[in-house]
């Protein structure tokens, strides 16, 4: 049983220490570590991920207690998970379903360590699909009143018990409000290399546009629409020959491995908000 | 409705011109045309896309007599297909079921252009899947007779009328009888960047080689065991801090993105054998 | 002696024909053709290399004597070059000479297939990098009139027989004269992936967005700034721990691959403007 | 002023508290730190950036003596570097100039942050460029004595003070005497993406296998002809139209890019050897 501790402070002279020596006086074993500084902000970000050897200190709760005086003495945010603690997540999809596709099957095959506890979707096209795998679809129609189907989207997400919302190609804007409800806890993929192709289309528009390279962006949902802090992004080549339709065809292979990626790494708390950026504490890939 | 047209012959002065008279005398607008001439082997390639814009030719059969000059003329190895006629497709696998999954998604949501009549497998794992997509699933256990086994698989190419039969993921080596018998319409999907480790588990070879880019290769299926033509290869970065299984998982992305693109090429009828290698008229990507 | 053939030209029944036949009769062996026909533009596009065979028609003349009744009747543009001759390539280069660099290694090896007749900078930095390739170095500092400058760099265009103005790192905007003066000519070097962070400090401002990857653009100059026909683009990963200054430093090297793969195109006449895009015939990379 | 402390030892619980407190001690604040400890091995990684903050605590040999108990308790092979003294590099070179040509431009620019101590080459082709960086050029010709000409190399390394020999495209296959007296300090670029193409004219034999994907490798040199652990990897897409000789050329910026970052991140201390493989604590690219 491994546990991944998470940390965010000022920086200091004596973090590490004081965070290393807390759990080495505890018998904890450090498995992976990783620090980051950031020099402009002034904030310090790690990761490690360790597990007991003793047997004084083994649960949660006990450890939660070794680092008490350490968060204290450094006002730190701290997250301490079990590893082996599957994130519950909620998925959202419209009509395009080859993202969710993706993380569905990625998760059904156990490579990816999240526990999907159902769908949302304001189409019914994804049914028959998300019934397959056994868990709940959501049919949450706009039909016009658009509040209303938010507070029904937030009760799912509230009564799932979800940690993450992954907008799996969800086409709707959410409203500031939920945006802000979902702080850093909402997922989605931008069928573009942001900041390029903003807003609708955005295939289209790079075929417009005539470039030579397209891309996609995972990022956090945030109240400015496609400003979020940015997790992970990828890019793919389009030749002249190439519709505006094939790049999204192409593109669509693109959306699959980000998304994917970007959940991974938030399910295994790899994902640090640094203001409007991300630090990423990535294994390699 | 538009043919496609691909000519294998030796290369000479006079070829292009004679096509393309041939299909300007019959009415017929050129839409996508490449010619390659290789200087190693003197052969030449040529793909040409072209629609009828006029009444008296229109069907296959005219065209075909059309060409017959100029095949005669070239003694070119020719091939003509109406575009939009989808290329009939079996798939092959045994217990990894992602690049099934894949193909099956972009097939079932009209992107890729092929027409799947089934899928065989030594293993029941993914009955359940296929099942879902309603094609027939052909349970091939090699229980010891190989040779019955590959008897029966041929007999399900042949009563599926499949032009085309792709290994994704299909954990048995084929016979040298059966590679022979689908020689240039069996593709495999190899987990490596060919000719980097062949043969079994190449993604644990690749972890204790410690390489730092992992791939995989699309090829055609020959006697020689992973050394058919290659179709398509890609790539993916990997870090110190990946175990030999998180190189599976990683590569996986790799493997459905690059055996996707290599049957969509050959369905389009973008690939020509050019002896040990392929010319690979590619539209982009 | 082989010669490189590029047409432009509304697109109809039977040019391929029309040309191939031509050729064909001239006795011309075709050893490399692409063709592309733009279903939005209407527009035809060709690129033809060919050798003579014959002793009727070898010069450049007698092959254009051969082509003219096919350019009356398509209305064509056409541009036909002896493919060993080099074109004639002027640099331009303000402070930042890792460009640069790259070019003239490149071009001294004998792999890029240009002529580089000179180099043009507003500063007097790169002279002494330029003396050791024994090319003319032409400084022309900015002193305040700028149409002075740019008449003068204009001349140096001129008077060098350059058929193509290379900014490889010219940190000066173009007058929208220059700019028209050097239409389909004249290809700069964008530290950034286009359309996204356009104007200075491209590197700085996406790394105060948080991106995950970062690019370069060559493209044809345009009165329009940062918005001509691109040719060539391509990215390269960087993480967070990356201050803006590293971001610089890692994009240099894509910077290099970028314009160096742009220059060469154009110099083999495999670029050709479609509006706002282009076209280019690639012969891999 | 800062330091660069790099840690390989037997993995066990304590380090990283222990050398976190004896920095925090010593009023040492760290900006930069990665772990890693493998499981295969058993060993355990560090690589802490530190600066001082107080008075008493500021030089190599006082942080040193802070280290001592620590290094002892642990049985630690330890290195502890000022983070701006730059590594004295030794280049060597045969005929093809371009990753010489690369890496002399970078550290010229101040971006590689080494020193250049001078050039090696068996052939006298480069000397004029060697000369115009102001840097000696060792002419070292292969006449017969192999163990001779080696002889003088070793003592051109000693006598230049080099820390890190590279191997920028030096064809010759080093004896497995001098193999071993550079171990973990000399860096190979293999133009080639290992293990694929051993040997001589790698892109040669890719090309006759049909590859879609070229790559190159940086490795450190051991007494098994490119088996060494490899530090970076890269890849470029080739495509069926180019020949062995383009596949050279294209190459060649590969290679160029994935030598400079191994020399690049070797001379910050980011790799350590583990076995066979390496560890790369990069900062992202």
């Amino acid at each position: 049983m491994s546990y991944i501790l998470t940390i965010r402070c000022q920086d200091a002279v004596g973090i590490v220490a004081a965070v290393a020596s807390a759990l080495a006086a505890a018998d904890a074993f450090i498995t992976e570590s990783s620090h980051y500084g950031d020099e402009d902000t002034g904030l310090f970000f790690m990761r490690t991920v360790f597990r007991p050897t003793g047997t004084r200190f083994t649960t949660r709760e006990e450890f939660g207690e070794v680092m008490a005086p350490v968060v204290r003495r450094f006002a730190m945010e701290l997250s301490l998970q079990p590893a082996d603690e599957r994130m519950k997540v909620l998925l959202a999809v419209s009509k395009h379903g080859h993202c969710l596709n993706h993380l569905l099957n990625r998760w059904h095959s156990g490579e990816l360590p999240i526990d999907v506890v159902g769908v949302v979707s304001n189409h019914d096209d994804m049914r028959r699909m998300v019934d397959w795998y056994g868990i709940p679809y959501h049919h949450l129609p706009m039909q016009g009143d658009k509040a209303a189907q938010e507070a029904r989207f937030l009760d799912v997400i509230r009564e799932s018990g979800a940690a993450l919302t992954v907008l799996a190609r969800y086409m709707q804007v959410l409203s500031d409000d939920l945006c802000r409800a979902l702080e850093g806890r909402c997922i989605n993929i931008h069928h573009s290399f942001l900041p390029s192709f903003k807003g609708a289309k955005p295939y289209h528009q790079a075929h417009a546009r005539g470039v030579k390279v397209v891309g996609a962006t995972a990022h956090y949902v945030t109240a400015d629409l496609d400003e979020g802090p940015i997790i992970e992004q990828d890019t793919v080549r389009v030749g002249h020959g190439l519709s505006g339709e094939a790049f999204v065809r192409i593109g669509k292979d693109v959306e699959n491995v980000v998304l994917a990626r970007a959940v991974h790494w938030h399910a295994e708390h790899r994902v640090l908000l640094n203001g409007k950026r991300t630090v990423v504490f990535g294994p390699g890939a």
